[in-house]
């Protein structure tokens, strides 16, 4: 009953063509299975991920689609396999199962399905919360160290080289936590519910993702409350927008020593002062 | 009114870190908004996409959830700005408008937001139709072709370097189509209505994709009945498995002339004779 909870990678046989030979061949793939989160036993979103630090993800999820306000709203997290995927079962406080009763409530009728849920284009594109840490600064340096560590930190992509990776980086600390998915959503979800559970100060170090920034990784960092998001890759025009709007740093194409500050740039040290 | 239709790209500012140094920089960033698809004015999905192409995106979409069988029975797509997003009110043919009200009264019930709306574990491991061609061959030579076609044919790609691609590959004919999208599963439906809009035979040619391969660009080929689906990075375990059942030859880490084939390697003309 246990055989998907927790796999994370696959031994898949194939051929491999190279220099125009073939051959047999084999790989580790990731797994990907549908996962599930029901509360007080109704199902809210499937989500196609890897099916590891289920609890992680739950709290994370639930943080980031405002299902709850800290991770002590959550009573208990209790993956169960059905069929070829798995239902986790989430139960909440009290108080926190009748607020989501009464959104659901409000939501009610002949809608489909949303971005993670939440319908309408409105709901799309609901406000962030401003995150705090005005004082909070992060060097070059610092930044480069972090990317560096997340490459290295990422255990099932160095095996699958198909999954992403997300990071909480605390200067003088290094990585805290990292989590990884075949979902960059997911990962981040993972991630946002290690830190909180972890106990990890959100507002003290930056999100660091092997992803593009699309604008649900700024919402999600925002929803976690960190004021830094850095990149491998591009963001788009939302996720700065977003970014904008919650007073993050977001940082994008950061690779060896260089990156792009699209927003905030006060926030790193040597930027302010050496623009001109 | 028509600003965000159709529009893919702007220039944001910023600053760039080099060797260092800090100096004020801009750049291309790709658009992401809010896009709802609405069947008889009631909304089935929103999705973060891309602008443009949004016809084929409305066809490719619809294809791919099963609502219509072909183009065909689609009467009307009209694309509305709403706010932030933009609504495309898609008018269906009267038969197959009754058969999503159908299947919407059978999913009624206290449910949220599913797998690009259809709700539950089991629905989103679906069972996906076997795709024919079974005489179709393909070799080493054109997938190294068609890889490289895909790369050159990105626009958006080459001015944001943050967007996915998924083209439509003839032996003989070339890449006779390419979308792009900051989402990939959206870059995949949209060429997937190309391809039927533009009257092409989705058995004569393979489905090429910049991305990695997880089970649901495995299940758009499916609905679109493409025998080969290439890309450029690496599977999931059930994008494997979910090939297999349909009969695509899956193939990944296609990059210069090298490749490797995870289902019916018979489909690639070189692969069976020097397979050991």
């Amino acid at each position: 009953m246990s055989d998907l909870i927790g796999s994370t990678a696959r031994m898949v046989g194939g051929l491999k063509a190279s220099r125009g030979l073939v051959s047999s061949s084999s790989r580790l793939v990731p797994e990907e299975v549908p996962i599930a989160f029901s509360y007080g036993g109704t199902t809210h979103a499937v989500m196609m991920a890897t099916p590891d630090d289920l609890e992680d993800f739950a709290v994370g999820f639930s943080l980031a689609e405002g299902i709850i306000e800290s991770a002590e709203d959550v009573l208990a997290i209790d993956p169960i396999e059905v069929g070829e995927g798995i239902d986790v079962q989430v139960t909440l406080k009290e108080m926190t199962a009748e607020a989501l009763v009464a959104r659901r409530r409000r939501m009610a009728g002949p809608v489909g399905c949303g971005l993670c849920g939440i319908e309408s284009i409105e709901q799309a594109s609901r406000p962030v919360r401003l995150v705090g840490a005005e004082g909070l600064r992060i060097t070059a340096r610092e930044i480069a160290d972090a990317m560096v560590r997340l490459g290295a930190a990422q255990d099932l992509n160095c095996q699958t080289r198909a999954v992403h990776g997300a990071g909480f980086y605390i200067a003088g600390q290094g990585l805290v936590a990292i989590r990884e998915d075949v979902g960059r959503h997911n990962a981040l979800d993972k991630l946002v519910g290690a830190v909180v559970i972890g106990g990890w100060d959100p507002a003290q170090g930056a999100v660091v993702v092997t992803s593009r920034l699309s604008v649900e990784m700024v919402q999600k960092t925002a929803a976690l409350g960190a004021p830094l998001l850095i990149a491998i890759s591009a963001p788009t025009a939302l996720a700065i927008r977003t970014a904008a709007q919650a007073g993050i740093t977001l940082i994008g194409i950061a690779r060896d020593e260089d990156f792009e500050i699209f927003t905030r740039p006060d926030r790193v040290a040597e930027g302010v002062a050496l623009h001109v």
